[in-house]
């Protein structure tokens, strides 16, 4: 059915394969956004055209500025364009806003595009982040509807961040920053002498390790790296000063707010069309900036890297579907969830909502899983990278930041646990029992190294270790559910969640030990799996289940006596029930959650 | 000479009596603010009417939103005023940022007053912090310079933020918020369930402790605080969507991105005047905020405050005075330099540029010597507080924060000096020599206390103790010249200003010693005093003066051998030289610092 709109709200719908989600009112609820990235590289960008870009780490080390407003969204990186009669807009709707007399923004995967047109002008904006590059690439198409020559400035607009976000104390740090234009490279090129993360001493006077740059494909008439002469005193990003000006003011070098803006003049006949591309990236060195914003001065060269994009992504989201009777079901499951969860989740590690860059040693591991049926490869290894991160004791860094390797090292009860649940199941969809000898040092351990299955049972026995007199694992400083982070800071509350969690575990490396030759864990396991089940039935069950209760009578928690077992009897708790499997009872279990 | 305008630049110039600071042009190169406190609840206002408010500590415990940036000054509280045309503008002048017929700001001492016409309609905007309550007014006089009658719609407009700031993850943190209506008080009330400050357990989840509130004079037609409804979705505060509509949307609730907007409805018939006075603030509960709401909305009252504010900085301000030949030397040091270093230093702690409100060991006990010839109990009381911030071995925390009492504790090598030094200037103004046998705890002595000269003694005996092998103390991690936060953190780079200055204390104290009647101490501090004074001449002195080589011959730093040891004769160290005898060779120094 070419041309269907799937899935049509007043807003947007999937396109006829699925493979882009179309919004076409630019007034959307809140910001809809598709996280680009390529592992290293990556940016947000929403409906508005708003957005910000990084790279390694969203926070550590954020190329543009940008402030979280699921109101407003009037932060990102610009292109006005300005006509013959003085009137301009914006090629990604925000920050001008104007009235478009049609619009589309397609999200895809590892691009999106948005489509407008302003009297008589249709643009094509198309930002994509090339595989293996630290930069994105912004390609504008323009096309003249109209029946007349059109004389068009374009004019690019950001504000530069170098470093550690949020830059609350922007007016300090943007001392530290200095640009220059690099006329070979039609780019300008930023660097700054300070990045506010702690080095191996302690402090945190360290230069910025990178060169920022921002090119065009054209050469640029005229450009600007100076706030205050782009916006005018007391202005906004809304209509610049500099819009009005026929060429940008030139200004450079240091003790400036450092903006990029590039401006470029551009003549269509009726008819006529011309793409204008536009790199932003970090570099390692002036020489790789020079190199990545001349190779997109070709219009060809931005094409094969699109084009190599798609190619990528096909490849990842194309090796395992579904067929439901419920398409939607299949579109998600076989595309989009899949895409969200490597893109967002493990290559980005942030969003709109919470912006991020830190791996969560439990987050980053349960989210690798979507590799088992796609290329296992990288499930094994986050698993390695995770294992790095681990105590000799069997604790972990329950986050750590890549750049400064600082991580949190608390009480959370749970994080340790995922490295043997995901090991586990990758054995499960590999049968690569050889991935257990693989030996990786500890966080604590200097050069000592050990081996996997080792790294796994000192996560096994620092919960088992650490329970309740009446056997229940203690919650500490949070479980699964870590909203619950003040509960058992005493080291007394108990998490029945846990408990269940572990019993699975316990059950899953019995069968491991036993499998690879190691007996005596095998019994040891299968031993305290029983000793655990007993506790959680005797402590952690009462015969009744509370959602029962609620559903059938409406009565409320604390409403029958001891209740305290049951308080972590959530949703979360019901979702990962289905999947685990308690002693005897645990047919009881599933036929409740099915029911 | 009345009406004369002292020193008047194109932007502004002091009142004929110097007691205001009046700006005539609200395009300033950058914000001119006034920092208001009362010593517990304060405000920035710059001349666009823009700026941020706080309870105790700016940074934990700001009421409202607000964005750092020089160039757009584009956060705060506003006024719009919309007349019976349509047409909308800013009390402030900021957001709508229109062109008024004619404008004037007025920083004073505790309040600042924006003065501006549009449409034939004057408005007056005096906003000040009332002495002794935790909240701030505006009063708002209307005046209809115009001919005919006139229909005006008033409408405030704020951001809560109601905690920690920045607050960067804002779309988080808002839905911990709860906002009602108070009819009686004519007010809108806001309340938070998450503090992000860390509690004696180590997590942060606190409730706000306070109400904040938001306050009419005269009953509101109607109310919102609902940004969304308010500003428009992907709207702007430069001109919201309620602007244009009859009544606000009288939202409240949870789950919203908070705001606080009331809206009153005014006719002035030819001539006509009339003042509304609104209120804000950060009550210790919901009673007291509608006590402070309430007793506003008596204009009389409004009025009494504010003349009690101008008495209060009158009492503090008009204590000692000097006439020089320079009449702008009379103008700051009279007045305005005391003003800044009590309002903005000593109690709001914050500004512009750098947002703060913590306590400096260093900082506020310097700025405490402005109260020595104007109300000496003040500098003591900072004595004694700072006192209490010290641990047994001497060290301090470089600074803490009032609320929480987190500090840092690291090895700057200067700030424990400036008890010493500042009780030493105390003494020499009030010979209250009974001020040393004052007790006071350390951060880790528990209930145990020392007098206030052991605490002196172990702050000089630390730094003493803390020399290189030539006898020059260790620079640390910075000394005063604390950009120098990294040369010495291996501890063994050496400060010859630190070197200076203890001489100094150890002789002053030597004097206070033998004073006291504790000669021991006495022959000690002035042996080390020999001992450093030796040091200094033998290793951080060749003879000749790097500024004088510099201004003379055009040299450079690192042209001659042996010139590690001048590295600090920098400004600073000019500055304080010439208040510090170095032995034989202090009559050189003074002399070459009067060159």
């Amino acid at each position: 059915m070419p041309g269907r709109k799937l899935f049509p709200t007043k807003y947007g719908h999937f396109s006829p394969d699925g493979r882009e989600y179309i919004i076409v009112n630019p007034r959307t609820p809140r910001p809809w956004i598709n996280v680009i990235s390529n592992g290293d590289y990556g940016l947000t960008i929403s409906q508005t055209g708003s957005g910000y870009s990084w790279r390694t780490h969203a926070q550590l080390n954020r190329l543009t500025r940008w402030e979280q407003d699921l109101l407003k969204d009037d932060w990102g990186k610009y292109i006005y364009i300005t006509d013959e009669n003085g009137r301009s807009w914006s090629a990604g709707w925000k920050p001008v806003g104007g009235d478009p007399s049609d619009y589309r923004c397609r999200h895809g995967f590892g691009y999106s595009a948005i489509e407008s047109t302003h009297y008589g002008i249709r643009t094509v904006l198309t930002v994509f982040v090339p595989n293996d590059e630290p930069c994105e690439v912004w390609m504008l198409e323009l096309h003249n509807l109209s029946r007349r020559k059109r004389r068009l400035r374009l004019t690019t607009y950001l504000e530069w961040c170098l470093g550690a976000a949020p830059d609350w104390h922007r007016e300090f740090h943007r001392t530290f920053m200095e640009t220059e234009y690099d006329k070979t490279a039609n780019a300008i090129l930023a660097r700054k002498r300070l990045w506010e993360i702690p080095t191996a001493r302690g402090h945190w006077n360290a230069n910025w390790d990178y060169v920022g740059f921002h090119g065009s494909s054209r050469a640029p008439r005229s450009f600007d790296t100076d706030k205050e002469s782009f916006l005018g005193r007391y202005g906004s990003p809304r209509m610049p000063a500099a819009l009005d000006k026929a060429t940008l003011a030139k200004r450079v070098g240091k003790w400036l707010d450092p903006i990029a803006s590039l401006r470029n003049d551009i003549t269509l006949m009726p008819g006529e069309s011309r793409t204008v591309c536009y790199t932003l990236g970090a570099a390692g060195s002036q020489e790789e900036a020079g190199t990545l914003a001349r190779k997109y001065h070709s219009l060809a060269a931005a094409e094969r890297s699109l084009a190599a994009v798609r190619e990528r992504w096909e490849n990842l989201l194309g090796t395992v579907s579904v067929r439901t009777p419920d398409p939607a079901l299949d579109l998600m499951v076989n595309r989009w969830l899949k895409y969200q969860a490597i893109a967002g989740r493990l290559w980005a590690r942030t969003a709109y909502y919470q912006t991020g860059g830190a791996y969560g040693f439990r987050d980053q591991l349960q989210d690798s899983q979507v590799f088992l049926p796609i290329d296992p490869g990288r499930t094994r290894e986050q698993i390695l990278l995770h294992a790095r991160h681990q105590f000799k004791d069997g604790s972990v860094y329950h986050w750590w930041h890549p750049i400064t390797e600082i991580g949190l090292h608390n009480n959370m009860s749970d994080n340790l646990l995922w490295l043997p649940f995901v090991v586990a199941n990758y054995l499960a969809e590999t049968a690569e029992d050889a991935l257990l000898q693989v030996r990786q040092p500890f966080l604590d351990s200097g050069e000592e190294t050990a081996t996997l299955f080792d790294h796994c049972h000192r996560a096994i026995n620092r919960v088992w270790e650490r329970r309740s007199p009446r056997g229940l694992p203690l919650i500490g400083a949070g479980d699964w559910n870590d909203g619950l982070s003040a509960v058992g800071l005493d080291m007394k509350g108990e998490s029945v969640w846990l408990g269940h969690f572990l019993h699975r575990i316990l059950l899953d490396f019995a069968g491991i030990a036993a499998r690879i030759g190691d007996h005596a864990r095998a019994t040891e396991y299968r031993g305290r799996a029983d000793v655990l089940c007993r506790a959680l039935n005797e402590e952690g069950w009462d015969g009744e289940w509370y959602w029962r209760a609620t559903k059938d009578s409406g009565e409320k928690l604390g409403s029958k006596e001891n209740t305290e077992g049951r308080i972590y009897l959530n949703a979360q708790t019901w979702a990962v029930l289905a999947d685990v499997a308690v002693g005897a009872r645990s047919e009881q279990v599933l036929n409740a959650v099915e029911q």
